[in-house]
């Protein structure tokens, strides 16, 4: 890529002309910073991600990890890439300063994730899941517990994994088997198998610390009864260092078709029946921490799913400025030179759905990263307490959106490359491999829609939905550009749809009808992610008309704020209205999913 | 797979249900044919496929082929299955009994295909590819050169290639620089390099038959003057035996994502200017000749794209049907037992949605082999004629329908399967792969909708489009069935819109609105596709609701055509629709595409 990894006008625009992100140096706890340490804060991440990460996407890709019955084995540049984020403080970003951090807003620190996460999702796994690892230690834990392990996390000394899935129960943690008896020491004895567990087994870290969800003996069935334990790989000695190995194995790693560079695993716990786990909070309360820290993880892999897909996007729009094949009208003769392939209609479709994709759903994902910065920092409980709803009411399509159209953007990559796309010579095949997996992980999109269907809609009596209609509403009060307002009067009518669908839809909750719902579940969630979609995008195209008033705008400028309106009138026509498809199906109560029986197909 | 690679009943209903393939034995060419000689062979293609290709579909992947600069290396495996594919004597399958062959209709030998392609797409590659040329050959050459090549192909000493695309040019034939210079001896020296050149080097046969694409020296510009040439890997003696090497090298092996077992190469011709070639046919008349066979070319790709998918689907549904996970009401308290998750709502839909694109794609496909089948064996001219008009009308979508919905399937596969659909160890996410190659090889489906737009709707005067119409309104004028007469009710008003936007079309084709239209080219394919995909839906419903009069069905059979009809219901409801948009954007000559500039990108 002769191209920056992420291009900060377009960075900078998310962040400063739609965000207003310096507004939060206002804030109690970020007073400290201003722009200038945001941007310094990225340049690092940039620097890091740039001369570290993205120069061994591809080799750690054709050269996965192995284990040889004892370590893992893997490229030595992922432990170089590792041990420079470590040096640049970027693990304790957003920690407090008194926990050796630099108190840094969400939004930003989302900001640097994209560039780690365009440059080589799977080496940036291991430092990624270190910190959300210390981030639940560190809300949740005893204080006790929280100094073993938390400080030595935040200098990758440690690093973290998530224990959650087991082979047999999948995405039903209620069926966990995983098991936690109280030992005379105090602590508990876990044993049971996990199984995809990220960065489970490496040698990047003198210790790993896994966040185990298990159950303790005697506890009530399900949901209800489940714990959550720290369960290192090394026990510690009394001085705090990593000591006697702790009864976990690694029973395998997994071969994936793609994210190959970070280590999926299948674990054993207390094969040997001496297994320490350290119970975090209070007994069968582990799945609601996991929750509550569950809205920033969704946040991280639909931000990834985007910045992935616009990886591709990028490199394809690179390869079609300088690739020649055909010609286009005027100059179509066969003795005329041939065109470079943007010229091409199809190509520029391929190119806009891309853009339209990928910049969307990272307008969405730092909107997601400013309220949970508002659910922290804003000044009254109230005001905090609704961006919390409003990031819990968006949260299924921050985790599903992107990772429904980052890959859609990576295969339309491939298809601009058309046969060098399909080759491992060329990275856009290796940016959808990797991106596949998000629609998978953190709750299948099946899961989000079921989740924002049946809960997230309803929840505090609809509070999310009303903030999110405020918002639009807002919004689009402020808009003066004339394409911006020709946007939402397409848009308004999909609002009113989706709207009237409600009632409807909550009486079904409690009808017989309820499994014709479950089964078109999407159908909603593509309504509703179309429209925040097209939102997102009126408030882009909205800036940018404005920006354009300015005379004195340079030409590259220019074209940029031309093209984020152009962007917005492609989706809002061309994406958009493929949802009355869904509302039509909603409205007719359509049972030709639920009636379909096993022994049909 | 514990099933069937492919379900013998459902290629019963596609051949003999829906298509009455039996009738083709009261033609001349298929006298000696009847259903025993037609199930017999697909029962040996079955058997071979099952055998000798299913078995290392997956090594084949994991251990493609390598070139030690000299010889391109692979897995026995594939030569074994090529032996046994050669044996039964299936190469010649289509051929005519005084070439050694068997005479069978291509409706029979795509079904035999539909095996091998669910089987192992990569190894199917190298006999695929010599009948693809052998044919070539048979149809174009002189018979000195056909009676040099032609039969050692049907036997399967020689294989053979085809060799189109050059590095510089893509899918832009017209800009070739491939040369071939008349020398003394009658024949032509080659010099060039072609690139993406499937099997275009190996160890499995005694010589490779390439067909290249070159300009005679002093030819006309563009695609008018280049012509087809046999350029073997071993030039033959007067034995007619392999003999001196001919001067085309192996330049390297191309790393795909997917189809690795086929060898995909970068040739150099001519690199010691002594690279023999043999004019097939006239000169300047080889991009015609290659056209000529072009829809049945496509007609592979589509059905092969068709049956990858359905392999995918088959082993999604097995797991569907096996795995548990989570709870189905009434039996949704924790202490129920799980359910199956194709019990789940959200799966069935991702179910019936794969069996929708497969088997819909199937049907189109046999529909468009029994067309070649009609172009060549029906009586009269004026119906052979008819039957080539219709074919060559519908083979855009013949290529690009299934070829887009077959990896779509592949990606509905990989999400049932959740996690273990990521991963290799499971098959799917090969299919997700291998599958990826369709929308791109033998004409982009970009380029398909260019064609279908600009050239295919207006042929022979539209003569193409009304047999279509008479067609679709004869097969609907049958139709008793209830349910399936509500869906023609539920196609028709597309269909008339679809109708009349054809006016308009035809006159953007030729005004200033052309960039916009071709821009917007795919809108018109995806509604074309779609109203094409219910009529062969709708055919498939009204079979099942007359098939389920019948009191006297196994309760197997009654769920086999209870599922037609759903997936019909579904395919009408939940898929047809989204073409609303593509009629809206095409009403409204939508220039969101076309007015975009490549610099605001």
């Amino acid at each position: 890529m002769k191209n920056e990894l992420v291009k900060r006008k377009e960075l900078a625009f998310q962040l400063y002309e739609l965000l207003d992100t310096e507004s939060l140096c206002g804030r109690d706890r970020f007073v400290e910073h201003n722009r200038e340490t945001f941007d310094a804060v990225m340049d690092i991440a940039n620097k890091i991600a740039t001369e570290k990460f993205a120069t061994h996407n591809a080799k750690g890709d054709a050269y996965e990890p192995t284990f040889d019955g004892k370590k893992v084995h893997m490229i030595p540049e992922v432990k170089e890439a590792f041990d420079a984020y470590v040096e640049s403080g970027l693990i304790a970003g957003r920690f407090d300063f008194d926990e050796g951090g630099m108190q840094l807003p969400e939004t930003i620190m989302t900001a640097c994730a994209g560039y780690f996460m365009a440059a080589n999702p799977s080496s940036t796994g291991y430092p990624f899941l270190t910190i959300a690892a210390a981030n639940v230690i560190r809300n949740f834990a005893s204080p006790q517990l929280k100094n073993a392990f938390m400080p030595k996390m935040l200098t990758g000394e440690f690093t973290g994994t998530m224990g959650l899935t087991e082979p047999h129960a999948g995405s039903s943690l209620a069926d966990i088997h995983t098991s936690a008896i109280k030992h005379e020491d105090g602590n508990y004895r876990i044993k049971g198998n996990k199984i995809f567990i990220s960065a489970g087994d490496h040698e990047l870290s003198d210790n790993i610390v896994h966040l185990v969800l298990a159950k303790i003996q005697g506890a009530p069935a399900g949901v209800k009864g489940i714990s959550l334990f720290v369960v290192p790989k090394f026990r510690l000695d009394e001085a705090g260092n990593p000591a006697e190995r702790n009864d976990v194995a690694l029973a395998g790693l997994i071969h994936k078709m793609g994210y190959r560079g970070t280590t999926s695993t299948a674990l054993s716990f207390g094969e040997n029946q001496d297994c320490h786990g350290y119970l975090i909070g209070e007994e069968h309360q582990g799945l609601r921490y996991m929750f509550l820290m569950m809205n920033e993880a969704r946040l991280g892999v639909g931000f990834g799913a985007a910045m992935v897909g616009y990886s591709g996007y990028q490199y394809s729009l690179e390869y079609a400025k300088e690739r020649t094949q055909g010609r286009v009208a005027p100059n179509n003769k066969p003795t005329d030179k041939p065109a470079t392939i943007i010229q091409h209609g199809d190509v520029k479709r391929m190119l806009l759905a891309q853009k339209s994709y990928v910049e969307g759903a990272m307008a969405l994902c730092f909107y997601a990263a400013r309220l949970v910065d508002d659910s922290h920092t804003l000044t009254t409980d109230d005001e905090k307490r609704q961006a919390f709803e409003l990031l819990d009411l968006l949260t299924p399509i921050v985790k599903a959106w992107p990772s429904e159209y980052g890959p859609k953007a990576n295969d339309l990559a491939i298809q601009v490359l058309g046969g060098a796309g399909y080759t491992r010579e060329y990275p856009v095949e290796q940016c959808w491999r990797d991106n596949r997996l998000n629609p998978i992980h953190e709750g299948t999109n099946g899961i989000q829609a079921l989740d924002l269907l049946t809960r997230k809609l309803w929840q505090a009596d609809g509070a999310g939905l009303k903030l999110l209609q405020q918002r639009m509403e807002a919004d689009f009060a402020k808009v003066t550009g004339k394409q911006s307002q020709q946007l939402i009067a397409n848009l308004l009518p999909y609002i009113q749809q989706m709207q009237s669908l409600l009632p409807m839809l909550g009486q079904h909750l409690k009808s017989e009808k309820l499994p014709t719902l479950l089964a078109n579940a999407t159908c909603f969630m593509n309504i509703f992610g179309q429209v925040v979609m097209s939102w997102m995008w009126i408030r882009q195209a909205n800036v940018a008309e404005n920006a354009l008033k300015n005379t004195a705008l340079t030409d590259e400028d220019k074209a940029f704020y031309l093209g984020k309106v152009q962007t917005a009138k492609y989706f809002v026509r061309w994406e958009l209205p493929a949802v009355q498809r869904d509302i039509a199906l909603l409205n007719d109560m359509d049972d030709s999913c639920s009636e379909m029986q096993a022994e049909w197909f």
